[in-house]
């Protein structure tokens, strides 16, 4: 699923956006769990992945077949055997964590997470997303060493992520607010749009047509009807190619119901 | 990876967030993808998922045990024989897709997507999400039968996502649009915030120690060095509890240097 299109072409690793906050996995278990979020990091450019203690050792097979070529992650991701030593050199760390009972920490969504972490990734401090195991999420003490925690709003009835889908969803947050991509635009590489000229001449051959085959029952009505067809062809935002086929669909039809005529509607 | 918090509960189906655009998927291949993609639409509150031609048939054992519980979806998926009769009842379908050469559409962000599918759901217009096989994506032909195609700007040098990935990302900007959630706020569920009277106790109660203790070297510089640690405690933002706990280091550290006074230093 290419979610690639040539208005990001520019955006690239070149201008930073490859490198940002590190990614530290407290003890995953799942190989496939590590690979599938080595894969998540590079869909948003992130490259910095730091596992603590995992179940299955490291380098690990099953990592390498899920990243789906992501391993420039995996063949850089460092291994430690704490917490601690993993996020030293961090200056703010965010971790994902269902609240827990009788701790004081601020809650961000990842939304906000992305906007503090640009702040912080642009005066210059590290940042780092930590994730506990698969089951059981990040223990107190683990908890107790990060800033801020993140709180995906999901459906409260069903909310629980896979690892991969938590680090893609905080990730994609992250790469979304370094991005400068319009929100909606139109794709036309079927060449240029239209003219006003074009459009009038299509206006004109289509109602000249309409005229003379009687579509126009009344003389008040008239008005109206061609108001509502100018709109129509209007709205449909046609590319020069698209209205000379629209000439050419007037003129089929237009030709086929004018040779009807002499041998009355024979075919 | 619990992404709840009490905040959420209140926002649940009975809002009308459990329902929202169809999911379509057109000849999904391996039932894992369609159990995932259950859960990722079930995490976001959506439920209408409606395969056209799955591989593998229906139902599938696979979809169920990669569904992590999402049986509610999977229970209610519509299977049909071709594309048209999928979204037959569907105002507005969005599709992801690669950009196609040669074909004219919109292409907007998922979060503008998510924007727009909002105004048509509001405007009691029913929309869908259109997704292609894993490897090959929408052909030409289902591409033409949807509105607006959505391209997720991600990393441009690595930018696949798997088929429930894809879903996540999209269904989850939907989901957003729709939450109305503090961006941050401060979790304390171990008790009130200190009041301001706590605080100035605190002060007094470490400033007097550190008098006495002659932390104060110059007495031109104390002004600066109170307002410094003020501003500090100030910055803690700390619960009554965590202020009482505090006042007992503060008690704790004087009274073991008073202790360690006539003895020369001596413990």
């Amino acid at each position: 699923m290419s979610g690639t299109n040539k208005r990001q072409l520019s955006k690239s690793f070149a201008e930073g956006d490859g490198d940002g906050p590190a990614v530290i996995l407290i003890e995953p278990q799942m190989g496939e769990n590590i690979g599938a979020v080595a894969r998540a990091m590079l869909n948003c450019g992130l490259t910095d992945l730091r596992i603590v203690n995992p179940r299955d050792g490291w380098p690990n097979e099953k990592a390498v077949s899920a990243s789906a070529g992501a391993t420039l992650v995996l063949d850089q991701a460092r291994v430690f055997d704490n917490t601690r030593d993993a996020i030293t050199d961090l200056h703010r760390v965010f971790s994902t964590a269902a609240i827990v009972r009788g701790m004081v920490k601020p809650v961000v969504t990842p939304r906000e997470a992305a906007n503090e972490m640009r702040g912080h990734w642009s005066a210059g401090r590290k940042v780092g997303l930590m994730f506990g195991p698969e089951r059981t999420g990040l223990v107190n003490e683990d908890i107790a060493l990060t800033d801020t925690l993140i709180s995906v709003p999901l459906n409260p009835g069903f909310s629980s992520l896979n690892l991969a889908q938590a680090v893609l969803l905080i990730a994609y947050e992250w790469w979304i607010s370094g991005q400068d991509v319009e929100d909606r635009y139109f794709h036309a590489s079927a060449g240029q749009p239209a003219s006003k000229g074009d459009l009038h001449n299509l206006f004109d051959h289509l109602e000249g047509e309409l005229e003379e085959a009687g579509f126009f029952s009344s003389e008040d009505k008239r008005p109206s009807m061609v108001r509502n067809i100018r709109n129509m062809l209007q709205r449909t935002a046609l590319t020069e190619q698209e209205a000379r086929t629209f000439h050419g669909i007037i003129t089929a039809l237009a030709g086929r119901k004018k040779r009807r005529k002499p041998d009355h509607g024979g075919e």
